[in-house]
């Protein structure tokens, strides 16, 4: 099985993850634009061999799963680290709200259903966490998920854990190799951040007013967050803590953390049998005599 | 959580099951057609009155697994136990051989995206159970699945019972019932129903005569139903080994089943509160006046 990769902001799978002392910073200085572009390039230069690499072997899928607070900058690393690659071998789905028809299967469906087909990569722009995260910072939501047995209990966060780390598993095992990315971002960039939408108005479009007053929850993220990522960060499923203050420190290492880990998988072309490269020959031959 | 209903050829959760000790006919005499098709017609009025309260409820869905060697008489069964069902409330999938998109997921997928929605029946004539079954009896099949970590050793088997089991136990937390039928025939009954579907002319389409050669492998499929059976049989996902032998008794029996099942839900009209009582009396005068 899948063996995640080692990285300073790995979280460890003993259930020791602290929110409060993950940094939102890394600790290099910040690249010149000049040298991130060079980085850039080369990683995407990477990523399409690898993606190329991965399609052929048409063993394994790679999931990737990004999770994190507004304006953390979720869709703009997706667009950056995988602007590279084939459109055809990569899928984005972002999970909004549930629909009615969603929300009449069990948590976990509608993203299952969309799960990375052998040799492509899915990418979900918040997934099944969000029924361990918003919904337990607004407990609330619970009563529209016409659940059969409400209300629930205190259980119901153990029960959702013990679903998902049984589905990770079995996806791995199952040759879904899944890599999922928390941008922690700091309150006070956020807030930056945040400022930035309302004064520019090419950016009004992202801010919502909700956006400021789900802001005012933050503790309640972060004690859920730490819950989700300490509990369900495993050798076949880890999660990488990405510091998101400094958006292309945070790409880069993206990037590199799935170039590494698909990179340990051993990918090969498949090798052609000696009865194929003959039958090959004979198919170059009777190419080459066509009048 | 929902607990099995108790039952003669309920298969104990202990591990204990043996199938050669598992009976092929029931115990009681045959029923005469007259008898049985009273009985047939009761037990379609209650499932029908039951489903639209299922329906109206909205929380639980409801499961059913069919698994038998052929000619057991899966199809009849379905037929005959679901014919009085709204079938805007039911559907069945009968799973064949996996197609090419199927096979580019993991084993668990195809049958996951085809569950039912709360309020509905969903019936599955075979499922991913066939990937311990016939499977197990042809593991060269196993070739054809694109496996990661290839080739596969024995482990292969306990880790997919374990995905089956918690997957069965994420459905079962979120408000599917699951009930799983192993329609039990003798192979001298399906000797028996493979000759007259060889003899009368309109049964001809029903025979393959591949069904005869994969009746050679009886003791290995009755090794791996036996397995299967007793280590997925859980009290929240029950397997019922049902005599075969006599089919009318034995859709008397899992039609019996699904309404004990059902039954002991609780399943209620969804109540009206006194603000919507007042709105609908409202609508009432409204209509009433209307020219």
């Amino acid at each position: 099985m899948f063996q995640a990769v080692k990285h300073p902001f790995l979280v460890p799978f003993d259930g020791s993850f602290q929110v409060e002392k993950a940094p939102t910073t890394p600790a290099a200085r910040p690249l010149s634009k000049k040298a991130y572009k060079q980085q850039r390039s080369e990683m995407i230069a990477r990523l399409d061999d690898l993606q190329r690499l991965l399609y052929a072997h048409d063993r394994f899928s790679l999931l990737l799963i990004f999770q994190a607070m507004d304006a953390a900058g979720k869709d703009s690393t997706i667009r950056s680290v995988m602007r590279g690659i084939d459109p055809a071998g990569c899928q984005v789905y972002s999970f909004k709200q549930p629909s009615k028809e969603e929300l009449d299967h069990d948590f976990l469906w509608r993203t299952v259903c969309r799960l990375p087909e052998r040799g492509r990569i899915g990418i979900f722009n918040r997934s099944y966490y969000e029924e361990v995260l918003v919904i337990r910072v607004h407990p609330d939501i619970l009563k529209q998920q016409k659940l059969p047995y409400a209300p629930p209990g205190e259980e119901i966060w153990s029960d959702r854990f013990e679903s998902i780390n049984t589905l990770e598993k079995h996806l791995a095992r199952n040759g879904t190799i899944i890599l999922k990315f928390w941008l922690n971002v700091s309150r006070e960039e956020q807030r930056k951040r945040f400022l930035s939408r309302i004064e520019e108005p090419e950016k009004n479009w992202k801010f919502s007013t909700s956006d400021v007053q789900e802001r005012e929850f933050w503790p309640q993220y972060m004690n859920a967050y730490q819950e989700a990522l300490s509990t369900t960060s495993k050798p076949w499923a880890p999660w990488y803590a990405i510091p998101a203050d400094d958006k292309r420190a945070m790409r880069l290492m993206v990037g590199d953390l799935i170039i590494r880990s698909l990179s340990s998988l051993g990918l090969q072309y498949p090798e052609v049998s000696s009865q194929e490269a003959k039958a090959l020959r004979k198919a170059g031959v009777k190419l080459t005599q066509e009048k």
